[in-house]
């Protein structure tokens, strides 16, 4: 089969593969109808040292079950799927707890000999807990929406969930990447009326405007902190999202939340340390967020895509064929595109 | 009347100020009983440059009302009253929501005219919203505990709160001075069964298994993280309650902790970066806590005390008089007392 390889920075490649395969009873085989390229893909494919095997890659897909092993109750060939960024047991006490990104028998995908998203088909361990049914058939126009399922939906969701948004929780949300939208959209999802969306993009902040964002503030920096302060009467806002993962953007975060608000990040960290001395301190802000455990919020969210209720496959702007993905790559990499579909 | 004045690093004097005064007419004038040394104010006893002029300095005390200004209602002259270390109105939005240290007219003790705590008196700003009456005389037992609910008491509550303790919660105290152990106090209190205390004194370990700890872990970095992952079948406790303020102390607190727990810190940040990179992410942690709205537990905390099921005046070891609160400094500094009372 053809699979995504990463050889290094700006190097993506379409291979031959060996074959997805069950391997163990508790494996399924998945047959993928669509991927994505995730912002996060984009971080190795700006900085990543040349590997001459090359890694897979690709976290996010959709697809239709060709095999189960032996031990793989409740799916079927030929049911439409879709799996969450990380794979997972969905029993151990971790992921009962409703953290499956720290199950004791997961991983991640792409890594230790299992297949990555951004392919034809992908083995799947933990099929039964990873996997979730959808309830459509795999010419559905719901898929894209679907897709967001497996990672920029739950992600922006758990942003708003672990920052505690509800209807009284006013609302900042810091990027209007694919994860900042998907941010937008869940918090007001859950309530919040008052939402600013601080991105520079006006497509997209514009796309971020129909989610729900009440406010945009384009500024950055010192001048982007005082227009929250100036839309919130000086005080910050009572949660700040931030869907960036880079040091000035974790700097705004702090400098426009209020005092005993939270912050919470859902972009991947590419800083070692976050500044939080005496004056975050003081002002009793608290840092949360993480990866997000996007099995856990799947069954929650599923039914207000089904129902149209939510429609977040709009981040796709952009359809390439598995082939032609270096493109797409590049796309987002150059921001042309602000989230990369794939299909086979 | 005489204060205290702290004139840099190791030079603490008792002089003679102007007396407390009604300026304002929300100001009472309170005549100190008991007041004590806080570890906070160890940071500038070892380390502050020489201030020719001498700063104020203490911040929790206890006494009788001596005078109230015209818009102060509640206290009368002669009443038992303990000051939490950050004075409020507690009425503005931050006193309501319960962080009366954002007060939009609040303050600190010893600073912009405002007399510190420890000395004969204090004018206290705000006085209506900032003192607490107790039903106590001034020759009561009770006073060391009462005393407690200007600081300490509070600070280990706040951190064992903001952190989530509960029944199910199993918690980690870094740090056996007077903070951590009242956390491991209010950790109990809260229903914690499993309070593991780290930290090297005996005496102090000594004191916080009758507060409530069930393990302690004498061995710090590498291996006191190996000891408590060893006690937790590998995986560290729930929340990590961190009493010290030290970037190893911090460092320690996620490494001990669960993977999709909480750090909670209330000792004032020594540092200004908290290492929480992708590490800490991917495994969810949040970092919460800050300086404890004393005030906002007051009232839930003065039964317990009354009552005698907690007494976190045990704390105190040692008792000087204000004119030898230099040696109560140096013997704290000294680590040969864990707190210092100072009666007039």
């Amino acid at each position: 089969m053809r699979a995504t390889l990463i050889y290094g920075a700006g190097d993506v490649r379409v291979e031959q593969v060996p074959d997805a395969a069950v391997q163990q009873p508790t494996d399924a085989v998945v047959r993928v109808l669509r991927s994505c390229v995730c912002g996060s893909d984009l971080w190795p494919y700006g900085s990543m040292a040349p590997a001459p095997q090359g890694n897979r890659i690709g976290h996010e897909f959709l697809g239709i079950v060709e095999e189960v092993g032996a031990q793989v109750s409740g799916l079927t060939r030929g049911d439409v799927v879709v799996a969450p960024f990380v794979w997972a047991d969905n029993t151990c006490d971790f992921c009962t707890e409703g953290l499956q990104t720290s199950c004791r028998h997961g991983g991640m995908w792409g890594r230790n000999g299992v297949d990555g998203g951004q392919g034809e088909a992908v083995r799947v361990p933990q099929a039964q807990g990873t996997l979730v049914r959808l309830p459509v058939t795999e010419d559905s126009a719901l898929l894209p929406s679907l897709l967001t399922l497996s990672d920029v939906l739950p992600t922006g969701h758990h942003c708003a969930v672990t920052a505690g948004v509800g209807p009284r929780t006013t609302v900042t949300v810091i990027g209007d990447g694919a994860v900042g939208l998907s941010a937008v959209l869940a918090a007001r999802r859950l309530g919040a009326e008052r939402i600013i969306l601080m991105g520079r993009h006006k497509d997209r902040t514009d796309l971020g405007r129909e989610f729900g964002a009440t406010d945009v503030v384009a500024e950055r920096g010192a001048e982007g902190v005082e227009r929250v302060r100036e839309l919130t009467g000086g005080d910050g806002t009572h949660t700040v999202l931030e869907c960036v993962g880079l040091l000035p953007a974790i700097e705004t975060a702090f400098a426009v939340v209020r005092s005993g608000g939270v912050v919470s990040r859902v972009g991947a960290p590419q800083y070692a340390d976050v500044p939080m001395g005496f004056g975050v301190f003081f002002r009793n802000i608290t840092l949360t967020g993480g990866v997000a455990p996007a099995r856990a919020y799947i069954d929650e969210l599923l039914p207000d895509v089904l129902e149209g209720r939510i429609e977040p496959g709009r981040v796709f702007d952009r359809v390439v064929d598995l082939s032609d993905i270096a493109d797409g790559y590049r796309a987002m990499a150059d921001r042309e595109a602000l989230k990369v579909l794939v299909t086979p």
